[in-house]
């Protein structure tokens, strides 16, 4: 388990590198934009503590993904100055290849199902050091910076919802508030349609959904499911689950348009979808808002 | 003239009621995002510190605006507990009506041409206090304290780009710059179609346009003019004036939807289209996010 004191040394490296994103009023709540960070999502938070503890720097640095963690692990790298080579499937919008490229990384374009293999494969051919979107305790207690600063700006919180997949972001920041305020409450949000975490916690241990099934939601940076270690502190830390529907999530996504002048993607508005849930109170994290820009302008055009 | 110590104590009045925007980063410069304000503009500091600062208050106030200044004056009058009336014009968007409504604002919708003389019965009729939107040393101040944030966040910042139109926002910034570093640029930023600024700089003294003429930029909230309360702080204090194309204003607001997620009005993007022709650098205040979603959508489906 991560301790409080990991997320603070985490907050003290990251501080120079990540916005100090404030707290947003919105509604009888408020919101907690990650989308602002500069690759677009907290993931940046994570990837700089992970970058700024590497040891064997010149060997660099390699991780596998298709979305945020990829640009955050990019961005993190050069800062730091340590090679990256990232692996992305063939399946991944131009867009974000370019972007991931833009950043300095290498990047090596693969099937969907060769991606783990491929990294390795460069770790091994390197000696790199692999750095996982969510499963390692540096990247753990840089997304806890979150709830650090939501308890810095908001003494009086009662309720945090964070969206939950593989669980890095709710790990981390149910362990800074649970650490420090045990009486705030802290809920996971997940899509209906990934809801391997909502049945989990209900079953009281790790139940596995089929990877097909998670991935019909829209909400495509949320279909990753818990590791051992995120589990271990979900199941421990975690009050509750709101799960939500595709329209919510969409709705969600038109509603921050409109009314907090905020993009976000849909796994970054699948917080606010659960907050309404839970009648518009409490902290709502917008995880990211890496959006395409075509679903948002058909969103903002009905 | 105002004074840093003005701005100062409105600074302190406040904070408790707007939000502390972040600086984010944006290129090779950074941005400071007043659309993340509750109405959606940096206006509310001004009204807040006018508000704050009311004798009278059982009269109530009275301001006449179809933008973001009526807004302000609703939420800033319901914070403290003031009655407001607020006078819009007739062409006012509905969606623009109800939500200074549903700040529980009493409004009046007249004929753009009678909006002065409305406003100004009632300011008789009821001993209320006039609020104006630019032309007022309180509601300076509060807009001036935008400038102390970004000193405070960026100590060696180069150069702050600032929309103009009746020049409220950059005579507040200004003063609050240039009080504490004369080093720094301010640089005010101008629709061509709207450049009355930029003659009456070169001039040396305020040139007037024809409201018409004005009145043709898609930049709807900078299509006022200086007052001599204002254009005392322009002639003064701003260095420099940037004037921008329609195209520019434009594409200012799709990128900053695509590259910094954040939603601005056409006025609200222009000093960030000004910051480009600068090559980036220093900080553009992005004043306010209330565009019409149909346009947006248009932006972001091209």
């Amino acid at each position: 388990m991560i301790t409080l004191s990991q997320i603070r040394s985490a907050a003290t490296v990251i501080a120079p590198h990540v916005v100090r994103t404030p707290l947003l009023p919105f509604g009888s709540g408020w919101l907690k934009p990650e989308n602002l960070q500069p690759i677009g999502a907290f993931k940046l938070r994570g990837a700089l503590n992970a970058l700024a503890r590497l040891e064997n720097r010149e060997k660099g640095v390699v991780a596998y993904s298709s979305g945020n963690h990829a640009q955050a692990v990019a961005f993190a790298a050069r800062l730091h100055g340590v090679p990256a080579a990232i692996v992305m499937p063939d399946n991944t919008p131009p867009v974000k290849i370019e972007a991931t490229k833009a950043l300095g990384a290498e990047v090596f374009i693969v099937g969907i199902t060769e991606r783990v293999e491929r990294a390795e494969a460069l770790v091994a051919e390197r000696g790199a050091t692999l750095i996982p979107p969510f499963d390692h305790p540096d990247v753990i207690a840089g997304q806890g910076t979150i709830g650090l600063e939501i308890l810095e700006d908001l003494p009086d919180v009662e309720a945090v919802v964070v969206p939950m997949s593989g669980g890095g972001l709710i790990s981390g920041v149910a362990t800074a508030i649970k650490s420090l305020r045990p009486d705030v409450r802290v809920i996971g949000a997940e899509p209906e349609l990934a809801a391997d975490i909502a049945d989990s916690l209900k079953a009281g241990a790790l139940v596995r959904w089929d990877p097909l099934k998670r991935a019909q939601t829209v909400a495509d940076a949320l279909r990753d499911e818990p590791s051992a270690l995120t589990w271990a502190h979900i199941g421990k830390l975690v009050d509750d689950v709101i799960t939500v529907s595709e329209d919510e999530i969409l709705g969600a996504v038109a509603d921050l348009a409109r009314r907090a002048r905020l993009i976000a993607e849909p796994s970054g508005a699948v917080a606010v979808a659960a907050q309404a849930k839970l009648g518009g109170a409490g902290v709502a994290v917008v995880s990211g808002g890496n959006v395409d820009p075509g679903l948002l302008a058909r969103l903002l055009a009905t």
